[in-house]
């Protein structure tokens, strides 16, 4: 339980406290474990040791909310990832914004209206397949953003700095959203701009959601943007032995010159209570449709248990495998039509 | 209200607890807002975005106090600037010296003798232009330290690193301060030093302020350093219907040798209840009275809108325009002459 | 007390909630001080300024604990260093990994089999070197690893990343630990790799601390992997008045070709409670026994008096001088043969 959350269950028993009472939660994810991570490369390709967010990235974030009356909260968020293997944090590194990476957001929310928040932010497509994806798109072993739209969404770049998002309330499960993440490009309105809406709809066993995302290169020539165009397709479906999971993605690489990229991707995927856990599992694919690509093909099996010791603490275990052809490197690959592979075992705190 | 606060009155309404229970208080603000900033250059010189600290700098900080008994305290803070619009936050940007840039303190307050705080903190200049700008030097639009003294007070700048302040209690309204800020550079006491001295009287409506600061230069050699001398002179005074806010600087550079700069400045300003919110304006001037100077003065206007939706947040929207003459660029801008301007509308929410 | 401590006094007393809640709590010191530095360098070699940790590093840490029940805790601790002197921190200075650079850990402690950590941690040596040290191996003047074992473990160095520690319970005042860390060089388990074992006897007015200390060279030809052994024994006997401290370190450097690298390090200390505060002192030496060198040990003499305002903040004076025979330089000699010397006065405060 958070500190804020005691000390209000506190004040809401003895002291009859209002209830507009609000203040800072101090939260995180500490996730540590044994990591055998090889690249698929001829030779010593092999490295053990120690890794930060085998399960989930490693974390710390600090959020509040303010209630203002009238069904009108103000939110805010910051939220950074933590490399715990060696410390290092708050700086930039692969695929990592640096400081408030994660979240860094203030905004408000109507009871009547939904959601605005401003700042940096998960985009609707990572909004959309974080719910799909068995492993929640965390981690080293299984999240469907490695090599889903062609690996250009994995990790830190999901999120859209500069950005608003607009996130509607739900009504009997359907539930809207849409974001504007703005180029700051001088004298550009396109250049590096982002936009993406998303649909859903979640009641009882069943969610489906759909998400659509068009990015705007950087270019100094604005005549030569590309645009990367990427739709989403998901639903899972809970049986309750089993819950099923399934994706689709089509992502279109618009060039002003040449071939255009074009990539569809494939997930089934399966998460169920097994003996005292849970396991998790996916097959994903990433086919590269780009005319003229030959063999430019990746397949991912991913697998993981987790046994829980608490609601806030569990131990897991994950094995994934990713299988490139000969003329591509996708996932942790050093060459092309290498195939790399990591084995995990750790165990992770959530604060 | 803060979880301290939050746990103390507990505390204090059941367990009658002593007087000195003391604890760390996280606090900060996040200040996000869509912005269109021109540099008044030639051509595509215009950027939209969603920006940080528009009204005030988003920031993250933990302070403390520790009751010692016979009217002494312990004191200490940590604040570091976010950029909440990238998330970006404790590296080096420009203006800003990373990590806890805005405060880095530990010292004693007594109520006999006043507060002694060592560290980083804002030099006496910085806590006296801070009560007289109608903006409190805060945010994109208004700030007075963007013009004022030329420019070299500007954001961060108006800190010190290295330094012991000394602050003196109240007497009838007035109050002292003085600081200096060690330079740090091997046998010299002089190169990169910085001493300041302060007096202000605030008492009923009228609060006046004055300021002089020292800035020596880091130089290998010795005998060239030069000193930055700056006075700064200020006041307002509170009608109830409207505050009146003015302020005089004069900024010397002494060069050993060639000509020293020179520079005057004034500001006018205006802080008013609006309709349902509070209205700010200052017209800022940057005279260069340097020896030869020609057509290098600039003016500045600014003007912002503030709208409560709680005591910690609130709405608000800006514009300022800076008139840079022929041969000086000031602010925004990108070139000699060029006339920069931002219109913003953004929440402020402090938590 | 710590905010979570509060909140769990006062859930304690008044709500008789179950005793697995736990809580984030934020930590740390602010250690600032005057501090007139001597690289013991000819001309102009003393520096005057404003210093962070005189006598402990500036820090801010969050940590936590949660009951799993059954005798078995969940733990984590993130810690970095803040330079509270000018504000930086988080980022990667010299001796200092950046980001949560003194912990980074997640793990788990049962009652019966005692705690295994994951992440970034101080190392067995470190760890019983802190406890003999008068000094606890900590701030600027006296901190034993400035000079022990030829200063390869001064600072940060005594700290591991990737790596995992077991340490297990006391039985009579015996304790044991032992920590791997992980090289994480491809295909080699050795390059970079770092071990040690520990053993101590806590109890009475007697500290006994033994440990022994790997450390493999990171090189890409895997046959030039140097290994950095160091052994370290020491105690403390508190006769009340006086408590003693003595320590012995043998460090031998073994070179895959030439002469291996020999150090032995001897400490005399004592603390004391004198008039209101107490005193610390230790005289320590390097002694280069590597077959060949000539004038290469180094002796270092420190003293502080601490004096105690509150049980979490105090004032503090040392003066330490470190003497280099003619062809070495260790502590912050600027110089071979050069005697760097350090006097400071400060107030650090926990909160």
């Amino acid at each position: 339980m958070k500190k804020s959350l005691l000390a209000l269950a506190v004040l809401g028993a003895f002291a009859g406290a209002a209830s507009a009472q609000s203040s800072v939660t101090v939260y995180g994810i500490v996730d540590l474990g044994f990591a055998s991570t090889d690249t698929g490369a001829a030779g010593n390709s092999r490295t053990n040791g120690i890794n930060s967010g085998g399960q989930s990235a490693s974390r710390i974030g600090f959020k509040g909310t303010e209630d203002l009356g009238n069904g009108l909260k103000a939110l805010f968020q910051l939220e950074a990832t933590i490399a715990a293997d060696t410390g290092s944090s708050f700086t930039a590194a692969t695929g990592n914004s640096g400081g408030f990476n994660r979240f860094a957001t203030v905004g408000l929310q109507s009871a009547t209206f939904g959601t605005v928040l401003l700042g940096r932010q998960t985009s609707v497509v990572k909004d959309a397949y974080d719910q799909i994806d068995p492993f929640g798109d965390g981690g080293t072993v299984g999240a469907i953003s490695n090599i889903f739209f062609n690996g250009t969404l994995s990790g830190d770049l999901g999120r859209i700095s500069n950005s608003v998002k607009y996130t509607s309330n739900s009504y009997s499960g359907f539930k809207a959203n849409a974001a504007y993440g703005f180029g700051e490009v001088a004298g550009s309105t396109s250049a590096n701009s982002n936009y993406g809406l998303g649909l859903g709809y979640a009641n009882g066993p069943l969610n489906v959601q759909y998400a659509y995302n068009n990015q705007d290169s950087t270019n100094a020539a604005l005549a030569n943007i590309s645009k990367t165009k990427a739709h989403f397709l998901g639903l899972t479906y809970d049986f309750g032995v089993v819950k099923l999971h399934g994706a689709f993605a089509d992502t279109k690489v618009d060039f002003p010159v040449g071939n255009d990229g074009k990539y569809r991707n494939y997930l089934l995927g399966v998460s169920a209570p097994v003996g005292p856990g849970t396991i998790f599992a996916s097959y994903a694919v990433n086919d590269n449709k780009t005319t003229g690509s030959v063999d430019q093909d990746t397949k991912k099996f991913a697998i993981s248990y987790s046994y829980d010791l608490s609601k806030r603490t569990n131990l897991y275990t994950g094995y994934s495998k990713t299988s490139n052809d000969a003329n591509v490197k996708l996932g942790t690959s050093a060459a092309n039509g290498s195939d790399p592979s990591i084995f995990n075992v750790g165990i992770r705190h959530k604060f």
